[in-house]
């Protein structure tokens, strides 16, 4: 590190930080262990409210701006661009209370702790520093996921996504108002993006890694599909006069799964874990189901292939089913790998910290997945323990392996901030050119 | 019929019942032609309030009992039990209009014809007349099905149906509280009952019957399931750690449909319409799946075939989905016959007035397949067009058919109340005996 020795933190600290983590995770806390926090829901509320507070009485100036994401800025430098820090508070139903929320915690504490080591230091910073918490990353109440950073990054438009209503029928923008969620706020530019999270897989805790490096995102496609059929008596319409909306999404779902067979093992991932029955009664043959096809692997190539057996595979059922089955949207993130100047910062300061690592790819997509689309971005993980299982209750890592993905973290930040990161530096050219 | 010339009815008096029908339709009509009054909603209300009011008006005394059951009494013999015609005004979602509303509008039409005849003649009735809007016939919005009639009956117990809530935690108690639909009313004894209903199914419409005599119900039985799993992230957790509820709750829709292939043609029907995933987000496989499968069959002996089937994929998809899969309730209704006598009564009534008719089975259930485990109960079926659909805006029977079922149905009503069915004088010596 240039010009800096890394001070280890001191357990105080660590301490504080796993205290802290221990309040947070107590906003919208289910009976397991677990929290339940989907966007702009009061427990959602309570928990980006809690953690502006603590950046505030820690310094930061805090703000949000129009799609609810809550900023916190500490000013190293002024009028230098900042390195920004993030993750997501907000939760799946019944879900764990680490995914999201841990970087989150981990972005505040190290930008403190990088303030604390600049201080001690005397060491004079590039960068100002940011965190930031990123609204309705989940996308289980109102989709799509990664929201506040597709708004963000200019992928979503900011009125369309204000207007995108839940279940219930109620608007993101009504949503945000009930909990005093939005603001204003036009954030400074931003040299450089980094976010640590947990695994959500087990390949680190099967290999005793502590610190990942994301290397690369897996490929996804996500199809929308609508069955369309025609409502009758459930008991009294000739089986060969029905068109069973159900049965035929049944097939789709059973033969999405069928496709994987075409692969080498867990080279391809597929799931529908989201439906909607119409008119979803007893004794009323369904007449429409909506669903989404969520189909991910190494390479984009391998999708491609899976996605003409799909094709197949419902023109069959169209005909079985007497159905109509329709595509209506798609999704597709190509796999993209993240900066390698980016994997080396952070394998290096794994390194000097003591810390077992290795590179990996991340399955799940990130607010990081956006963010490395516009500015330098380095994304690192932890393990996740039980299996790797996520999106349940059940969802844990250990203290030792937060502390230690907070201290490399950490690390990493204060070199970015000393601008270590050579890509960075070209937004710090480009806003001195101005 | 004995001691009564029977008159035909006056094509004015045909057309103030289809008058009152396309007024009574206009209430939760949708934009298709059909109705949705799912029970005890708005939409129901007012067609209870509005036929309470019909009733009132052409001198019924109208009241209703403590699970909102509409009874409208026509008093003939003082003291005498009475004849009991009824079907339910409530509605599946996007249903069509005759489902039995025909048959509460043809019950009130046919007493008044009834009333006057006996009137013009001078013929002796032996029994009261009384009407019913049964609640809850559909099961749609709170189950079961036949709620009203089944509380009547005594195979609902009263207090646990009024405590049973719809998917939004209403109760059965508030939802009818909310639309003014409970009393205190209990009804006198009954000497036999009735019910005239579309059929709901192609077979008179194909063989050009006017008027079905229901000479027995199909055997059904329904089975509660639940499927659990495990939730975890649906792109990130490796295929073979999975536990997808949704995965196994479609293969057991694929299998009992597959089911059939054992069975002759339309010899067994089978269906799921109505399914429940938790938690339904988009990046979450599903941690539990609830359904109903619904088998019926024209005889016992092939359910039970079935359902040995059924057992055996059960256990197959179990173990392929590693899923538990458990049968947590089971309503079984055995094939039953009706009355003899009904059903000649009718034949000879229909042959009187010149209608094509036959025997015909139900596959669906009706409110007088609870009526006649405890009464005489006679059923009759008018065709329905467009292939027989039902539960479905599409459900059509032309005025022509709507008016000769309820000109058979008065005729068969008039001799009801004269005691032409032998087994409603049962009741009649049990009310002298006391």
């Amino acid at each position: 590190m240039t010009g800096l020795e890394f001070v280890r933190p001191s357990s105080a600290d660590d301490a504080a930080f796993l205290d802290d983590f221990v309040t947070m995770s107590g906003f919208g806390s289910t009976d397991n262990h677990g929290v339940d926090r989907q966007a702009a829901t009061p427990a959602d509320g309570q928990t980006r409210d809690w953690f502006a507070e603590l950046l505030r009485s820690n310094g930061f100036t805090v703000d949000m701006d129009p799609i609810g994401n809550v900023f916190g800025l500490l000013e190293l430098v002024p009028g230098a661009p900042y390195i920004l820090l993030g993750s997501h508070l907000d939760s799946q139903p019944l879900a764990g209370r680490f995914d999201g929320a841990y970087g989150v915690l981990a972005a505040a504490h190290a930008s403190l702790r990088t303030r604390e080591q600049l201080a001690a230091s005397g060491a004079a910073p590039t960068f100002n520093l940011a965190v930031v918490d990123w609204f309705n990353e989940e996308g289980c109440r109102f989709k799509p996921s990664m929201m506040g950073s597709g708004v963000f990054t200019g992928l979503l438009d900011l009125e369309k996504t204000l207007a995108t209503v839940d279940a219930q029928g109620v608007s993101v923008a009504e949503a945000l108002h009930a909990i005093n969620g939005v603001g204003t706020f036009t954030p400074p530019p931003i040299a450089a993006y980094s976010e640590i999270h947990i695994e959500q897989g087990r390949s680190m805790d099967d290999a005793n890694t502590t610190i990942g490096m994301v290397s690369s995102t897996w490929s996804a496609r996500k199809y929308e599909i609508v069955v369309r059929g025609e409502q009758s008596h459930s008991g009294a319409t000739r089986m060969k006069d029905r068109r069973d909306a159900l049965l035929g999404a049944a097939k789709v779902i059973v033969a999405v799964n069928d496709l994987l067979a075409h692969f080498d093992d867990e080279a391809v991932h597929s799931s529908i874990s989201e439906l909607y029955v119409a008119p979803n009664s007893p004794v009323t043959v369904a007449r429409e189901v909506r669903f989404l096809i969520d189909i991910r692997a190494r390479e984009s190539g391998l999708l491609a292939e899976a996605y003409s057996h799909l094709q197949a595979a419902i023109a069959r059922i169209e005909a079985e089913c007497r159905v109509s089955i329709d595509e209506i949207g798609a999704s597709i993130w190509e796999s993209g790998p993240f900066l390698e100047s980016g994997i080396e910062l952070t394998r290096s300061s794994a390194e000097l910290l003591g810390y077992s690592n290795d590179r990996v790819l991340t399955l799940a997509g990130h607010d990081a997945t956006n963010m490395k689309e516009i500015v330098p971005t380095v994304m690192l993980f932890v393990p996740s323990a039980a299996d790797g299982i996520s999106h349940n209750e059940r969802e844990f890592t250990s203290d030792e392996d937060l502390v230690a993905g907070l201290n490399v973290f950490t690390h990493v930040v204060t070199r970015l901030v000393l601008g270590e990161l050579p890509e960075s530096l070209s937004i710090l050219e480009a806003s001195a050119a101005v």
